[in-house]
């Protein structure tokens, strides 16, 4: 088998074999085929797509190019959850605990932010001494014990993705709807959850625009999950303004908190009860959603919620005092208003851009080298829809610098663009994907 | 300007600036854009093409990218000849000569060949002792002394087509009109001429399978020539079968002398008057083909043609002698006749297995490092449209090893098809394409 004569079948809109693909990865990340040729095979890809076989077989050979984690040592049912990421999306934090306290093991594995805010990992390090670079014996431990822990993603899960996605990051070849769903999956599949729940962002903010893109993307993983065995289901929600109404690490650790103790923003707290309604569905601690959400509702009323995230704090190294102290996380030292120059109903915010004012704030990294600011950050008081006069406070921003602070305000009130008219409030949740 | 950004455009579409194309060039020449970008650009430009523009900024960018030949110490109008490539061309070992017979100066660059065949090189070194291994001045001085010279095409000639070709071979993005044009432009721009002539091949055994697609290849090079200030005329010619009858280095050099004494193969006679032509119109000797024709036959006629060569081989260090006495040339050891095992008309050669047939024997290069053997190859008694009888010789087959022998001549019989009814013969000459 010779790539040369791979990269030329796909050009022709050919159909590469299981094998084929199979040799291709096997090959690559022994480094045997190099990258010139990879990149014109994924150029190749992205004109003449894949097939859902070709696209299966790429994601198992990925998913087998390294270790594949042992969880059999979990009893029950364990459930990963992944996103497809978005400006304010701290997610995992409010949601691993609920679902954890309803009883469903939650074992999942996380990376580190790249571009606009910080990843999971990074939020979580807003607990002083919080770490997830802890070994499998004890992640496997840990969640048979707690039922709940988050573990940073090892260089050997897998790694033919890892250098895949490098290639496809510089040589213009990542949206491919095909490319996108096989490198997400190769990692869960990997990462060894019997159960996998996706949360798939749509929106300008998210990395698919349009709904039609995002519930494509969503059926791919879905079936692909489905036909490795692991029961998955997608939530396809709203990205167009950012989620819930804080950005930056610890500022959206607070706001998690705040979801824990019933006093979370409304559209965070909504799409937290409608992913751990799928996730108690797909763990097989309830049989419909109705029953899920009483459960759910159930352990934040009674504070067992928050109790979990301490408990899990705790359990990887970090100060469980924070959480019910928040003053405790990281304090930025300048705080300011970001006061509206215009009166009107808020049509749209640009996501992207928030996202990058918490960037210009330090709040993000911009190469894998880059120490991140966790304190920094915004709290948006207004969100689309609301009505706002001139003088009213659009947010509050949080910094340690002033010249980043300016900056960031210049570049936050460009982004909020406003009608005079009542403007229709989006629907969070736009559907459900299940097999 | 960077790289990620030029591939995302031309993915998408657009059109790359002159500038653009010039940063990309000079910045993956001197090794700044990895190959493994450019291998990803190449394939979008499969896909998506290149305008007019874009083909002229990429081959002047090419040729400017390296030594550009200063031909100004020649005097008179200096024409450079080029063929696509095909089995049984030895055009340029008979056509120089005869041109330069005429008063036209020839000052040609060529390159080695890579696969079925040797190149114009490897044929001229069946003279012993034969180098284009010769330095500008010795070049320039030769075409002033007697008219023609054919120098190895040196390092510094288009640096950035070499490289560029070398990642197209190995990632199936060379078949691409534009990218093909302004490979072979390039390099003729940078040789120098003040006038190209082109010999497209058509067919089977062509790089351009169909006539169409050969009238477009000729058509982009012809303009790019043009824009450039070079007087350029493209001839196509078929190639569904071998040209002329012998393949293989030394037999090829034969046939070629035997052409220059008027009795050479007619459809190889011809091509070479149709090229020479236009090259004596192009080298303004001739105003039109009856007299280019006339002055062609002359030279021919009179022995000035043939003493012309053996003053080129002398002139490079080659056996002149064996212009004279072909006997001087390498021989094969074994000489077998190839028979016959059916009876009918010729309907098809199967081009390329020819040479094949002659690469099996030894007469081709399969790596850059490959010895060829200049002896061995075929002469083809029979062509598309004879007829033949069972047990009657196709061709006659020359070798230095039986195993070889019975390879190629089992692989030879193959390519032969036959058919009941008399066969049309392909018209040779399919088109001139002038400005």
């Amino acid at each position: 088998m010779r790539m040369y004569d791979l990269i030329m079948k796909k050009r022709n809109g050919g159909n590469l074999s299981q094998e084929e693909i199979e040799y291709m990865i096997a090959e690559y990340t022994a480094g045997r085929i190099p990258d010139y040729q990879m990149s014109a095979m994924m150029m190749a890809i992205y004109f003449q797509g894949m097939s859902a076989q070709e696209t299966t077989a790429l994601t198992m050979a990925m998913a087998h190019s390294g270790d594949m984690m042992d969880l059999s040592d979990i009893e029950g049912v364990k459930v990963d959850k992944h996103s497809t990421g978005g400006v304010g999306d701290k997610t995992s934090i409010a949601l691993t605990p609920m679902v954890a306290a309803c009883g469903v093991k939650i074992a999942k594995m996380s990376g580190r932010g790249l571009g606009h805010t910080g990843g999971t990992i990074d939020k979580l390090e807003s607990f002083e001494g919080f770490t997830t670079g802890i070994t499998a014996g004890h992640f496997v431990r840990q969640v048979n014990e707690i039922g709940v822990s988050i573990m940073g993603q090892t260089a050997d899960i897998a790694p033919a993705d890892k250098k895949l996605y490098a290639l496809r990051d510089v040589t213009a070849t990542v949206d491919n709807m095909s490319l996108i769903a096989s490198s997400i999956m190769s990692k869960k599949l990997a990462s060894g959850a019997d159960a996998i729940v996706l949360d798939v962002k749509t929106g300008s903010g998210a990395f698919m625009k349009s709904e039609k893109d995002s519930f494509a993307l969503a059926k791919e993983m879905v079936t692909l999950g489905n036909m490795a065995g692991r029961k998955t289901i997608a939530v396809v929600s709203d990205m167009d303004q950012p989620l819930g109404r804080a950005v930056g690490n610890a500022l959206e650790v607070e706001e998690a908190i705040a979801t824990l103790r019933g006093e979370g923003p409304e559209d965070f707290t909504k799409l937290c009860m409608t992913l751990g309604t799928y996730m108690l569905i797909a763990g097989g601690v309830s049989s419909d959603e109705k029953d899920a959400e009483k459960r759910l509702q159930r352990v934040i009323e009674d504070g067992s919620a928050l109790k979990k995230l301490a408990e899990f704090v705790q359990a990887q190294g970090g100060d469980a005092k924070a959480v019910y102290d928040t003053t405790l996380l990281p304090k930025a030292s300048v705080i300011e208003e970001i006061v509206s120059v215009q009166s009107g109903y808020i049509e749209k915010i640009d996501c992207d851009e928030i996202g990058i004012c918490s960037l210009i704030l330090g709040g993000g990294r911009e190469t894998k080298e880059s120490e991140i600011d966790l304190s920094v950050g915004l709290i948006l008081n207004k969100k689309v829809g609301d009505h706002v006069a001139s003088g009213e406070p659009l947010a509050v921003i949080y910094a340690n610098d002033r010249a980043k602070l300016t900056a960031a305000k210049e570049r936050f009130l460009k982004a909020y663009h406003f009608a005079d008219k009542p403007v229709q409030r989006a629907q969070l949740i736009k559907g459900i994907v299940r097999e």
